[in-house]
């Protein structure tokens, strides 16, 4: 049973630091990188508990070592306590309690990783089904743990794991989906902020649903009327919340057909008649109707990530700045611009100075009405500076 | 009349900068400051209208000049457009539509100097009262238009002018204030967030209330329960929302005898009973409720700005970190702080990494909810990083 693994008389393996690489974690963060460490004594499990004391023997907290990964360990606590199913009960109520208390709750993430001190782990939430995603060698070890705590706390319809993420190789881990807990959960209907959302957490990108910008789709609310053109739509979040709040036409556009499809289910489950779909590349779509003199109120520009790299963060800057200023030409005087971030390499400084060069290139004054962030749900560790990821600026165009 | 200043035949004073200096005026910036100019040509009348160009004689904009200020110029339209009494209308007019747009239109900034693109002029609206300032001399010579087209657009019981600013002594003004349209304004009632809220446009502090932090205070809902404090309460607008959502006591502190009866007076407005008032030093009581061991749900932490100029940024980040870290220590696990800075100095990042380092030194874990700014009444002009100056953070403590 997993749960004696550190208890009783064995000590856990020792992972000292090198002199004076203790400040990070002391500082909140909860990696400790290969290159910080200065020595291993005791035999490490794949994935196993360790103990990780600073270069003058300070303990400075207990979690994973990985030793095929960079991120050699994975905090889990900074007490000297057993990591069992009762630690894992504990941490997930606390998760869920928050979310309790956020509101929302019925489709959330309930979960997130390194911020809830849960290192590796991401668990949302979709009415009776729970999905969940495991990016550490050591939290896959408690696979089973988690599962039961899950169930046994929300008494779920489906937990489903959606363990199809490319990192896992870094971990040594396979890629899987697949039921954990109860029965196939076939499409789920969610509610997100009073519209109805079909999710496919079985097909659909990530977990099925980007639960991230819940908040800044309801965000749209005052800048929702004329013409409205959304960018990257994928299932029809934004475009939804548009045509919902007041907009006369909501263009949406995807590559994805089975995305775009996935629009036309849910505008029909609204009663929203006012939602188009075109499939299209959008750097070349957004090339066309600029020069065909397109004016919209409101343009949403919603990109996957493209800066999946520190490296590839100067051809992604290129490719931001591209869409961007191409989607301002596309706002009328005194409309709207919605655009997203999704990479956490495009910090919040690069990413508002790649909007004013792009505002500069085009030459049209704007104002940032807001500069809004992932959804609380989503929480940022303090010294977990990549936990912020999504960024959502609006802005009104002269 | 001023209308014809720069209309006919005459053409106005031309400033040319240095090389290379135009680069953050294309970029949005309505600034020139004195050491970006290489030479003026024509007669320049103190706030005087003036034309910009670019080294190689590229015109860049039209804007007020007043050579005693460090800002040189500051930039009212990138047009060779008649800068008059249709020209204030327009501008006003656009910055009323966007606000009207926004909601809360009742209680708002209507205009917020150069983000609005006009320099120097803040209008905030208290129901049937407007309150204007003006930090710039250019801007004052239109004071009368500024007056005259607001009573046009909006029809109100009084325009008064709160131009108590110091900033205005640097660029050669008096300091002073009273009523310019209508009648004496009195005590002010507006609602905010279903609120009622006593607003003394006389002899409040700034133009009265801070409208920057209506939305945060509406963001307080989730966390507003059990027990809560906060410090450098004003007229109580943080208590109010607190003890509305849900709080059980409310502790409201200031240092100000005068703003804590306005605190007693909005809490017996509103029928809330469970708001006490304490007349203290902050960081004094911070010192002895956490000798004392006191704990709190949720700790609000809203102080002036320490950071009044870029070298006082080091002691002012002391004064931060103090209070916030005697602050987290006050918050009971799983509680909640709030925490703001009004100094636009004190960057997000930096305010961040100083929120980092008392959580450090207090030993505790946090995770960051939101990170917030000033509400979007009060927009960022691009290439206006001054503009950004109110951060609010909501953070759990574990």
């Amino acid at each position: 049973m997993l749960s004696g693994q550190n208890a009783g008389a064995a000590a856990l393996p020792a992972v000292t630091l090198r002199p004076r690489e203790e400040r990070d974690v002391q500082e909140g963060r909860l990696w400790v990188f290969d290159n910080e460490i200065a020595g291993i004594r005791g035999d490490v499990q794949p994935g196993g508990l360790v103990d990780v004391f600073a270069a003058k023997g300070v303990f400075l907290g207990r979690g994973f070592c990985n030793m095929r990964s960079k991120i050699r360990v994975r905090l889990l606590t900074r007490e000297a306590e057993p990591i069992d199913r009762a630690f894992f009960a504990h941490r997930l109520a606390r998760a869920i309690d928050l979310r309790r208390r956020l509101g929302h709750f019925e489709a959330c993430r309930l979960v997130y990783g390194e911020a809830d001190c849960l290192p590796g782990l991401t668990v949302d939430r979709f009415g009776d089904v729970l999905v969940v995603q495991i990016a550490a060698l050591g939290m896959e070890r408690f696979k089973d743990v988690v599962v039961d705590v899950l169930a046994d706390l929300l008494h779920p319809r489906t937990i489903y794991e959606r363990n199809d993420l490319p990192t896992r190789e870094k971990e040594g881990l396979p890629q899987q989906t697949g039921v954990l807990y109860g029965e196939e959960p076939g499409l789920v209907e969610i509610r997100e902020n009073g519209l109805r959302v079909l999710v496919d957490v079985v097909g659909g990108q990530k977990t099925g649903y980007f639960l991230d910008q819940r908040e800044n789709r309801a965000a749209l609310a005052p800048f929702s009327s004329g013409a409205v053109l959304d960018c990257f739509c994928h299932t029809g979040g934004f475009a939804l919340h548009a045509a919902r709040y007041g907009a006369d036409t909501v263009e949406a556009v995807d590559i994805s057909s089975a995305a775009l499809e996935m629009v036309r289910r849910n505008a029909a489950l609204n009663g929203l008649a006012n939602i188009t779909t075109t499939e299209a590349n959008v750097f070349d779509l957004l090339k066309a109707y600029q020069q065909e003199g397109r004016q919209y109120d409101l343009v949403i520009l919603d990109p996957p990530a493209f800066a999946k790299s520190k490296s590839a963060l100067q051809s992604a800057a290129r490719g931001y700045k591209e869409i961007n200023l191409r989607g301002m030409q596309l706002v009328r005087p005194g409309g709207f611009l919605v655009t997203c971030s999704c990479s956490h390499f495009m910090t919040p400084p690069l990413f508002l100075d790649m909007i004013k060069r792009a505002a500069a290139d085009v030459g049209r004054t704007a104002r940032v009405l807001e500069i809004r962030y992932q959804a609380k749900d989503h929480p940022i560790g303090l010294g977990a500076e990549e936990s912020l990821y999504l960024k959502c600026v609006i802005l009104q165009m002269d």
